[in-house]
């Protein structure tokens, strides 16, 4: 470093330290620390854009605010002039899980990889500028390989490192098996740093293993070793888990404006913070005086979390839709009285019908089962009216407003 | 079993029943039992020949008594109409060992993998009919697998599985490394017999997981599996150790009559019954009286191992020369006397010679300080005369007989 520091003019040396602040904004580890800085260094001398390499499961192509922490670093970097590499993983996606035991790894036809890859890039189109990505799908190399050369790449590890892996040790301790093709997820990934030569890698702080698996095999196949860029993992909604699909505690960056600021308004108050520095384009002096605010009670925390509720949707949608978001949620749940844009819908069935199905008809709930729970929640309202009996007949009239829970409104018309 | 029995004619039954015998005698494990016995009777009531397999490592061509234990068990399966498979494993052989850890598996040559493989069958020849014999090179289906069918075969193991086999479970309590890449080797063995059917696979007792992986992954690709026969390991001349080229304990079947007659005499006496059974191709009444004599006492021990020299000789290399082996061994071991026969070298070179660099040149030692070693353990002779200092210098006369340890005997004539 010291060698390198030495040839650095003054304005050098303030470009490496103003993108090291920036990169370091939020982070939860770098490993390891002097690479990054040495890599921006010499990235700013000989004037070389870094490779910035985020691998994606072609599995699960819905984006929420969970993946935003890393897509919001990733921005950060292209802002700063450096290369994106997004690695769809599409040769796991399409191998599937050979045991046949993991609903979670089903195997994908070429035309799911593909759409599946397109669902994510109209997605991050709106953080990162998609025209200025590196596009690679790893089946293009991993596909190559033969037996002979994934010998060649197995005596590169061992398997007790593989075994350190959490998840791993954990299984073996409990044993619970494993089965051996499971190892060859993480030699993938780190080939695929190999082949990129990407200098860093972003991803979750539970990427922790896989992503130090790209510097294992950088250096074995003699190419510099890729720093490690891990983000927190986001608590979703409930507070407690990392925010997933699965858990259902998240919001999704393709919600509607409305459903959007509904849903951060019930992020809990002891997230607040870490939501406005890890999913929000505000600057750190920004973050840091809300922050101060809201310790001295300047700012009450309701308004902070409509700060953020808003900053969320006009990231996502714009100004003029977070303020329409505001108002809604301003008139329907702090006035208590129900918007002024209800969706409509053309009714087109019998003037006769179950309330169950007319739920499910309006496509307010996918099924019965779940309409008629909803019900004994005394979640459902008609004109204002709570509903108690699942077995209602409704008789359908126009300007009927059918209710869901606090938020969900449909107003029927006649055809 | 009951059901296919109870179709047996009384003809049929006796033959199974005599195949089985002679497949039990020696075997140190049949794994299972009963299957073999299925195995056997369906080949007898099919009248349909079994698959016999046996996997060979093409980088250590060279073949001693100890693999004649498998080879005589083949050779018994080959004599009663069953197909013997012989697997070179020249996939293994041509990649050699990633890590470059391993000096036993250098990576080998289409050509050396070629001389290897005729080595071993000019040496079989001598035990089985190796016209009868199915060859296979298992690089011919390993060497088509992609990264793909990799996985698909990985998913069929777990890695618990793996780490039971001894040295690995050994590696892992001792924390030495084990490399990926060789829980392959496992992998590709049980590979072999999914691909070959193979009904039955032979192998050392020390073949013991590598065998069961064929059953295991036969029965993962849904075939039938293969029964697992092990025989003991013989231990070498010393009657300790496993015979093996490495240890020089071994009686190699490509060695001269009189050098093979004369290491079966230093059999120690303990081993000899092991010996009569494993690799002559005597009889099971024979050797058990054979054995009882030497318990009555009716047989000398002297007198049982000459028996043993002798049959190990005509095996190998025929009646004729077996007879004269043990008329050589008589006349120099029992008489006193040397041998009438003694191999003549033509000296070229200085009359005054220092006896280490005397015992080098005659290439009846490698080095000067085996030479001298010689000497201090009083095991060389010249002319009859113990030699007792190694700076002796010698003067070269012709007629001179150097002698080395009791068999070893040079006449040297002046050219």
């Amino acid at each position: 470093m010291s060698e390198i520091n030495a040839k650095l003019t003054e304005e050098q040396i303030l470009e490496v330290e103003r993108q090291l602040a920036i990169y370091s904004q939020g982070v939860k580890e770098i490993i390891p620390n002097e690479e990054l800085e040495a890599k921006i260094t010499k990235s700013v001398v000989e004037n070389r854009p870094l490779k910035i390499k985020l691998g994606l499961d072609p599995s699960a192509p819905d984006v929420h605010l969970g993946h935003t922490v890393v897509l919001n670093k990733m921005r950060q970097f292209q802002e700063n002039g450096h290369i994106i590499q997004l690695i769809i993983g599409d040769f796991t996606g399409k191998i599937g899980d050979p045991t046949g035991k993991s609903v979670a790894r089903k195997q994908l036809t070429d035309d799911e990889v593909k759409h599946n890859a397109e669902t994510y890039f109209e997605q991050f189109a709106k953080v990162i500028d998609m025209e200025k990505v590196e596009l690679h799908y790893n089946s293009k190399w991993l596909s190559q390989l033969n037996f002979e050369d994934v010998i060649q790449l197995a005596g590169k590890i061992t398997v007790a490192r593989l075994l350190e892996r959490d998840d791993f040790e954990e299984r073996m301790a409990f044993r619970k098996p494993i089965s051996l093709h499971e190892f060859f997820y993480p030699l993938m990934q780190g080939y695929d740093s190999v082949v990129l030569e990407s200098d860093i890698e972003l991803g979750g702080s539970d990427q922790h293993f896989n992503i130090l698996m790209g510097r294992h095999f950088q250096e074995k196949f003699g190419k510099e070793k890729q720093v490690a860029l891990l983000m927190p993992l986001l608590e979703g909604l409930d507070g407690v888990e990392k925010m997933s699909k699965s858990k259902k505690n998240y919001i999704g960056i393709d919600e509607s404006p409305q459903e959007m600021y509904g849903k951060s308004m019930s992020i809990p108050d002891e997230l607040m913070s870490k939501y406005f520095e890890l999913i929000t384009d505000f600057t750190p002096d920004k973050i840091k005086s809300i922050k101060a605010d809201l310790e001295k009670s300047v700012l009450h925390p309701r308004d902070a979390k409509m700060l953020l509720a808003k900053t969320i949707v006009r990231m996502y949608h714009g100004i003029n839709e977070a303020e329409k978001a505001e108002n809604h949620f301003v008139t329907v749940f702090q006035k208590g009285t129900m918007p002024d844009e209800i969706p409509v819908v053309i009714w087109e069935g019998d003037k006769e019908i179950s309330i169950l199905d007319l739920l499910v008809d309006l496509k307010l709930l996918s099924s019965k089962s779940e309409a008629r729970r909803m019900i004994e929640n005394r979640g459902i309202k008609i004109n204002g009216n709570k509903v108690e009996d699942p077995q209602l007949q409704v008789s359908i009239t126009d300007e009927l407003i059918v209710q869901v829970g606090k938020r969900k409104f449909v107003k029927i018309e006649m055809k």
